[in-house]
């Protein structure tokens, strides 16, 4: 079938039906806007998994995403969107480059959740964006990024809910959106520990892709209890 | 009389009317924050010279400002403000630091100006921020933010009209405002060849503190240009 996008951590094939994709989970891990670059055994079925969890409980949430269903241990079937090249950025706690931007220290609870877009270009370094740069660039109207930011604020909700029960502190994450041939806009792309900071509540101790960047100990070891512990609330 | 603060390019001295500030023009020149420095003779009677003709315009159109008047060629009396820490830059065409984050070639005119807030900090190189960022920095309100937001559009189509009438291209500037007791917002600091961008209209020859920063010949011939066409202008 037609590969028709490989990026830096998942792979999209066409299907017979031209409203399915088959998005594909690889092993690969990269950071640092690809200067580092691993192949972690076990990764993609992670992602796939935790993945497909979050979106189940989104779904039921009443959150409209391009999920459809899992297909197998690395492989889900999603609908095809006209991905809005915004990544939107939802913060509960200082970490990662909001911390340096702005000098805090990491760990810090923000009072109201921050929301940040960022410019979708690698070559550019995914630039922090105003909504005013957006609407020159002419990649997504002011009411999809209003819309955008209530869904991400909602997004954040649940998981904040699934995260407490789960004793993680959701620290950030990152969504994209796409949008359907009528307008509709989808929730799309991942919901993982690649996408997402979080810490165990007591420990603090780093669970996602942080323990890559700044090599903390296993990736695959901090995923799999991201998986166990969301699995177990989600399962309950 | 006592210095109440000692900018880069500027110093605060408190008078014997706690209502009154005397602001003084320096010749200090400096660029790539702090980085370059020289002294240039008549530098501060000029950007004095300029910004106390703008901010008589705006004054003149309603703007609300901190002027009050000119004293000597360096010197001007302006209110006391609590200064909000946010550099409030307008584009309407673009370059420096917007041309670099969006890979865009400058001089190209936007279709709307776009205005972007920046965290004073020389500490941390004045980073680019948004609302929910100044909201969590507590620096300043949401309606202060809207009310800066829409008195800067309207310092531009004022400046812009001035630009025109003097075949200048206005293609971006840099505003402070700042809180009196009663809660009153004022555009405050200056408006000069050292805050605003100014380019000839047919030669798209730089006028502003771009001739320092890239080393393209005399600021002060520049400035001397800026005053003089601005000067015409007014007078007329
Ligand atoms: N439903 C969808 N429709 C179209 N594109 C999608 C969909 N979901 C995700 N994508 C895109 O597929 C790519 C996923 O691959 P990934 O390896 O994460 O890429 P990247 O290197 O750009 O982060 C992303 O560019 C993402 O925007
Ligand atoms: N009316 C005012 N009341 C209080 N502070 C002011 C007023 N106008 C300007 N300032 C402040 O005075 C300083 C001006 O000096 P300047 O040399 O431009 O400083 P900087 O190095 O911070 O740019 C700035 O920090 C500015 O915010
Ligand atoms: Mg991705
Ligand atoms: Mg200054």
């Amino acid at each position: 079938m037609t590969l028709l996008y490989e990026g830096k951590a998942k792979q999209l094939f066409m299907t017979d039906d031209d409203k399915v994709l088959r998005l594909v989970y690889k092993n690969d891990a990269t950071a640092f806007n690809g200067e580092k670059h691993d192949v972690l055994q076990g990764k993609g079925e992670l992602n796939n998994a935790i993945s497909v969890l979050f979106f189940e409980v989104l779904e039921a949430e009443g959150v409209q995403t391009h999920f459809i269903k899992k297909i197998s241990d690395t492989e889900q079937l999603v609908r095809p969107t006209r991905i809005i090249p915004i990544e939107v950025v939802v913060r509960n706690i200082t970490a990662g480059s909001l911390a340096r931007r702005l000098g805090w220290e990491e760990g810090k609870s923000l009072p109201e959740p921050i929301v940040e877009w960022y410019y979708k270009d690698d070559a550019l370094g995914d630039p922090l964006v105003n909504d005013d740069h957006i609407a020159a660039l002419g990649v997504a109207k002011t009411e999809e990024l209003e819309e955008m930011r209530m869904r991400a604020l909602h997004v954040n909700k649940i998981l904040l809910d699934l995260c407490h029960k789960a004793n993680l502190l959701l620290v950030d994450f990152k969504l994209e959106f796409g949008v359907l041939e009528d307008g509709t806009l989808l929730l799309a792309d991942e919901v993982s520990p690649d996408t997402c900071r979080f810490w165990d509540a007591k420990t603090k101790e780093k669970l996602d892709k942080d323990i890559y960047r700044y090599g903390l100990g296993s990736l695959q070891a901090g995923y799999e209890n991201i998986l166990s512990r969301i699995g177990g609330v989600v399962h309950d």
